[in-house]
């Protein structure tokens, strides 16, 4: 008996080698800021949360396998809020934004297909590349230039005849790069020309920064048959636990495909909706607000980024992640040598070594992604230690 | 753009076509009774939904992708009550018994490899072994001898270089029938000396009537690396919408591989395993009731069908459902005719057609599953109506 290859050939998450040396660390009472998760720390909407407390069900039932109505209808009408019209049959209810990229892949693309991404990339497209048996081919971005999308012909280089979708993320986890009108015409040029799907995670759509403007993938209507929009609850309203995220698409023939995955797993999480749906009535200011302070954080990090010497740090203009080269030797062994052999009055940091999100060998080893979900003073003592940490490392590199 | 070959080849269920029907007939004042779905009508263990009530989060945060060591210790005690001994490391909570499955299928199987089960099968196994690439090969189990497993010989013809796993439900959805410590013992020797896995789907496991034992495959501990134990709160507790089961194995490179699918997927759903856990506090008598419950309701169903002339039922003994032959051209047809062109006195009944859980082609075409989750009076009268109509049907057929 063996395990099957396609999980013998996916790589282990660099965090998780990095979560028993936290752990030891912690048990020898060194107090551990956690720069490496994307878990906010912001409230849940009270409105979510208090619809757990009125529940007047007496059995926990099966919900539709495509998603309560009524929460696809109050989907739908953020959508239009967002400029973007989407009707309740083109929303598919997933449990969480992961499902909604597994079911894009197996329902768009066959075994020996190949999508394209930049890198680097959230590292669980890869996994669900894997289980699709889809082959991920990857335009490098680079810290220098803000991990801006490259050009067309670049697109164009790795287009063959088993291309068959594109995916971005926009504003980009792990670079918090955020895609502008031009951007997203050259995307939507690129699909179209080359009758491609455009598989959009736009998961932290609201969170941009800077007075910029946000583009959806569902703001081209030239497009409409091509794009995948991938959407969650998670991030916005702070409920990463509830499991309720969204595929959405014009493309009919696509929603049909999805419901037969969505009907083999019977249904999506029936409490999760319940304070999905809820938390859609949050009052405008609780967005505003998490906005407010995500930015606040954003501005600390940067700014305490800057001041530390040999620190390379492109500035995020969406979403709440940053990427940093330091000037280490390996940032993977730095990050573990923080917990392993550095404390600083009793506390240290835990960063997310950047190698865990390229796929190409060699690239981002000296880049760590941070995650801004820490109060502003957590977040500074946070970059404080980073800086005491990159003062004592034995492995120090100047970039 | 076209959608892959692995979603169009997917069979859509018959129950999917008969809704739009059963939706006519209802907005046409007619009351339907169902008997085609899993939906227990039990309530759900006042311990669960109470837990609901007092959760004092702040935050509904991610939990860990293995799910909560506290639910996984409660599972880890239920097993030792059930004489097996599995420690909270092997044990995996997943998106319910579903993602439990296909996790298996994905982590010990590769594309192209072969798995044995008996048909006719529950249908979704079908669909993941689909998304895994792996073919699906079946035992014929027939009516007439209640759907008794296969002599060993007949399962030794199907075993190929590319078998890697048996698969079972027991006890039997859709045939009720219980397997019992021959039946067991024959799979554990078939496993053991071919070197296969046997995924062992005992989500009904407390459903077992006439005083009949059960033995789980986690019973065997010759084949402890071997067995991959499917399991799931939905019809224990009458809690499916929650969508917690797990995965337990004491094959430590099983458990490895699955985490890396649940890392990809982030975590189970967190309000759903808060609910799982408080209803492990049920009393004992909440089981024992249902079960009561059930087992009335079995009798009612089975001596209500016998008296229907030309009606063949298999005698169930675990589960919660019951095969039936009816003297009919083709079941498929008929279930439809019931919806759209039968009533008597304004009601009738809807039933699943067995051939969605049959993969060869042909079988099981006069035959019907029934699930007996309804109330004693309404399943008298839903039995009644199908007297009624199998009367008036005008493709009846003596079988």
């Amino acid at each position: 008996m063996k395990i099957s290859e396609r999980i013998t050939a996916m790589a282990s998450s660099p965090i998780r080698k990095l979560t028993p040396l936290a752990d030891k660390a912690k048990s020898a009472g060194i107090k551990i800021y956690h720069l490496n998760i994307g878990q906010p720390d912001i409230r849940t909407p009270k409105q979510g949360i208090d619809s757990l407390r009125t529940i007047d069900r007496t059995v926990l039932e099966y919900s539709p396998s495509q998603g309560f109505l009524s929460l696809r209808r109050k989907i739908s009408g953020y959508y239009s809020k967002c400029g973007m019209e989407y009707s309740p049959d083109d929303i598919t209810v997933t449990a969480g934004a992961s499902e909604a990229v597994l079911f894009s892949f197996l329902t768009c693309m066959d075994p020996g297909d190949e999508l394209i991404t930049t890198e680097p990339a959230y590292a669980n497209y890869l996994a669900f590349a894997d289980v699709a048996g889809v082959k991920v081919r990857t335009l490098k971005t680079s810290i220098e230039n803000g991990f801006a999308l490259p050009e067309v012909e670049h697109f164009e280089e790795l287009i063959t005849d088993r291309t068959k979708a594109v995916l971005i993320c926009n504003p980009n986890n792990p670079s918090g790069t955020l895609y502008g009108m031009k951007e997203m015409q050259m995307l939507a040029d690129i699909v179209r020309k080359h009758d491609l799907y455009l598989f959009s995670d736009e998961v932290y759509r609201e969170f941009v920064y800077d007075g910029m403007e946000y583009f959806s993938a569902g703001h081209f209507d030239a497009i409409a048959d091509n794009v995948v929009l991938i959407d969650s609850f998670s991030k916005r309203y702070s409920e990463c636990g509830i499991r309720i995220g969204a595929l959405i698409t014009k493309n009919r023939s696509i929603t049909e495909g999805v419901l037969k995955l969505c009907q083999a797993r019977l249904s999506p999480p029936l409490l999760g909706q319940i304070v999905a749906e809820a938390s859609c009535d949050a009052e405008p200011s609780y967005l505003d607000d998490v906005i407010r302070e995500y930015d606040r954080r954003r501005k600390v990090l940067v700014e305490s980024l800057a001041r530390i010497p040999g620190v390379v740090t492109s500035i995020p203009h969406g979403a709440f992640y940053a990427m940093a080269a330091l000037p280490v030797d390996d940032a993977e062994k730095f990050c573990a040598w923080c917990l392993s052999d550095f404390s600083y009055e009793g506390e240290s940091v835990m960063l997310a070594p950047a190698n865990g999100f390229y796929i190409t060998p060699g690239l981002g080893t000296n880049q760590v992604r941070m995650a801004y979900v820490l109060k502003e003073d957590d977040l500074k003592r946070a970059v404080f230690l980073l800086a005491k940490a990159l003062e004592a490392y034995p492995g120090r590199k100047e970039s």
